[in-house]
């Protein structure tokens, strides 16, 4: 027996996305992303020069922060420079954000430029990774474009694009893209990175109640590979 | 002899200026606040009880902290979380903020709760403080609308409003909510709290080039009376 | 083609896996973990009572912390308390720990007591947080033995074991518990968490090169699996 | 009708300032500098050289910290070193002094040297910054004649004085220099640096009762004229 | 063969001390004291209650902070406050000097007080923490005073006295006293701590140069104790 | 009348001593010494280079860290790296450890070459400071072998050995090597370094109790002669 969810969408149906580009005048590249309620703005600030022990290699640098505004949350959460230490949470998504972007950068076309994307959230509503990642590459691509109009590559940085999304197990059905609801009450919650040619980035998996089985595994695996094809779509339409 | 201002404004006019209320799900009142390219999201989250210092004093409690994302300004500044330490200015900001509100706050008539204002801008181009003080206000009314619906209020917690506004000296003339550019060239800058009915809550002046007199100083704080009239009128504007 | 193991192993084969109970003195239960030359040091520290948060729920709570000594590394690695601040593989690591073991864990039975787990690496040589994982459980073991021998609890806190092992993909080839030399050069590395009774805790896999399949991830879990099994074995044969 | 002040003072009248030169013996200059019971040690310490993004551009730099010994207030505060972090106030006024300071200097006579100034409070009872600022002044003037003596200067660094005086409102009537005692009761509270030729550098007023008006605001700033000017000839004195 | 010192002293002479009583007006004991050039402020603030870990024993705490201006040193030091961080030599003096004074508390009759001594080097010329120490004695017995004429005390807490003196070796020769230029020479360091009885409190020798043996071990301690009977009769006298 | 000592060794007698050389794999020296109960690892990490304010002096530089894991104590203890901040006890040890094997290193013969020790402590059960500081020097000796292996040495950079130990009153009688349940009830306490040849290095004497006189300063003395003197063979005979 399955309940419907609690907006009406399908168990394969992501929320509704939009991707305003531009959302900044100062950035190279900047997104305001919405998964639903999920608000994040990512911005990509394209610099010369790369951190001190990549000088002289040729190579450029992609690097990412991620971080939420205190009243982003249901109950307002303090705020980590005021508390002076950053969080495991944000520590965590801040490192998957950048190693994301780095599975579809080639350095070397990038040149000694370094790209950091930032990644606000504005409004968490469940997801707020995964749309990180999800507009953050829309930021990077707009950035590299904007670095390419100024003659500042070598070649095309850019291998691929990359998309993310959650899903998991809620009362024994596998759902894609959870909205904060649906994300307290999962046993099983699994976010995926994948490339806009289907290949893996990232698969994190973890068993919030119950442990799972490879069968659950599986079946999430299926639907986050719909999800992501399903945003690699929009981020497309996006940049056109 | 005057130069025109780069927008074509007068020099006692203000930049356009945009009050988007209920700008986010979560908070007791929230607002995007826009002076010209500066934009603020202003949250006011609402809690029952009051800081240890304070209860069972039967008092309220208004307090605001100021941010800036990294992307908010012309080049990129680091994140004051991953530094671990927030800057003078951001502290200086944060308790200007807090001041000025808690000038127009009947703390009886609060009961104890505790209204905490987030001011975190989005993008900076000039006016940060003065944007953030107009627009907090206004999310912290709607939070004292928020509260009176909830029946947590023993009277009208709101003495009046407050507004801000910046004037400066530039090339020997004083003008009118300065944007970043004309900003950085002022001789002399000044911040300017008043509450609706005129009368001032903080006066904060520097001679960031020249010392400047009397007649400079009477000047400005005539154009700041004039400017926050006219926000007075907008944040009115906007609550109806 | 595939090139044979440095250390003569098959693909699918764990390293020397040596499990030293009662290491110490003075925590409750205490282990010292090693995988070929990863040595971790698992402490279990049994205390009456839960953090505030939880007071008075009538549920105990099951925390951990993972660090590594400067000298156990390659090159000597800074220490976090000189630099005042927890990097963000160690705050994530930590975390990992915790949840694992939160997995198999009833606080109902446990009552109001909190058991802290401190793995601490003494050499490192891949695998830490796997081998950190499996020791781990074996030091909770012993201090739930510990607290019931003391007559503290309300019934098995325990509702299985946990075990975790890495795997990866090397030159194209599948295999199991990778080694420092294998960890650098793997184009995909995967942790695995599971049960002893084969479910699934944790999946955390990631391209470090090319991004992988789907057929490379099943190759993947079914290593894990393999290791996972092997592993819940010896955690059991140093128990008894 | 007034009340008398508690020390006997005419409202626009100073309490005994009294500015002992060469307090310490390393120091490049060092005064101590009392506003009644206010004790502040300002010490100014030369060093060639100058900030790393300052080098190379022929300018010096001045620049300013202010901090309270823990026994110096009323009740004991904490040490800002044992809580690892500087507190809003701490920032605030130490920027305050600085760029106050910094209005007086041409940088090009300075040469690259760098003057930094410490004004340590060692007894506090109201005016700590104002004080701050008066000896700091004068502390800065004997480590430029130090530097002149010293053959390391292009010109003369100083182009003038500055002082500062605490003024406001208490029972509805302006006074200069407040104490402790005023300052915890004034509606409005008001500190103005002047140069010794009568102009504005800095003016902060805060309503800390109710706003006040215009009319009130002129009395204020007269009043600050009038201490300023008598502040300027103490120090005249002092280094003569 | 032995070189005269510098300043015309005998080998085993004390440098001119001075200790001047309630320097400050708020604390319940404070005193300047000064050993040659070295000046430390020393202020006893008395409170009621003690630290959360002793409420309810009827024990009072007498604790020690000791702290360097920046300016009291030859060369300016970067304040403790701004680098978010106390460094070890700070950290050490602190707890000597609590150790010290502890040792001639009686905590019972000083009931649940607290006295905190708060050690300002205001210049430092060699022997700091011995001049704290003995400086923070007189401070403490003044605060004792203060708490006994409130009727704050149940009998008398000090025990005895304590002071404090540097001796070493300097060009072979055994020296008391040592100002900064001959402790940068010595080959071994000595801070002797004693009680007014004669007997010691704590001991430590440190081999700047070369190892010390036993003889010059026995002649340091014979000067130390000379040395401190001398401070012992100046804690008396200034006391009277 | 002298109780005898729970683990039934004469007073002058050290508990039973294991120094286990090369424990680790990567370091260039390594060491888990042993006093009874307490267990140190002490690893040396050799490096080309040194730091900065040393660079081309020609000079080597010898550092060392202590620290303590969560669980070596018999109530486990918060880490530091955890409160972000290192304990005065912590720096005060790495401090001493630091100090006393520079005593016997000649700077020129090292080279531009660095040595950092690394002293953590597995399990405490006293004396862990001078467990330390023994089993650091034979891990020092051994990284220096490793050096001259390497060709990096100009000559001997050791010019003798250290090794430390601690004494104390019980109950009235003097002892050597306190565990930790005689240190506790120790009236005085004190560590002391000595090179192999008989001298020392440092001598920190600490009143726990009553303050102690010179006649129990003495036998004292003796006892750490005969201790440090077996430490020294032992230590000889580890390296032969």
């Amino acid at each position: 027996m399955t309940t419907k969810r609690a907006d009406g969408r399908a168990d394969d149906e992501l929320r509704q996305v939009r991707i305003t580009r531009n959302w900044l005048d100062h950035a190279a590249g900047s997104v305001l992303v919405e998964f639903g309620g999920t608000k994040v703005l990512c911005a990509a600030s394209a610099s010369e020069g790369v951190p001190r022990w990549r000088k002289g290699s040729g190579l450029g640098w992609v690097t990412a922060e991620y971080a939420m505004l205190p009243a982003a949350t249901h109950t307002r959460s303090d705020r980590e420079s005021v508390k002076g230490r950053i969080g495991g949470r944000t520590h965590e998504i801040s490192r998957l954000v950048g190693r994301s972007l780095r599975a579809v950068v080639d350095y070397k076309a990038l040149g000694e430029n370094t790209i950091q994307l930032d990644c606000d959230v504005l409004q968490a509503d469940g997801g707020t990774r995964t749309a990180a990642i999800t507009g953050a590459w829309v930021a990077l691509a707009d950035a590299v474009d904007h670095l390419r109009a100024a003659g500042s590559l070598k070649g095309e940085p850019l291998t691929g694009s990359v998309a993310a999304i959650s899903v998991g197990i809620i009362d024994g059905v596998a759902r894609l893209d959870l909205p904060y609801e649906e994300d307290v009450r999962a046993e099983t919650d699994m976010n995926v990175v994948m490339t806009g040619t289907g290949s893996f980035v990232e698969v994190q998996g973890t068993a919030e109640g119950a442990p799972f089985d490879r069968a659950e595994l599986d079946a999430l695996l299926g639907l986050a590979e719909k999800g992501c094809a399903d945003l690699t779509r929009l981020q497309t339409e996006s940049r056109t």
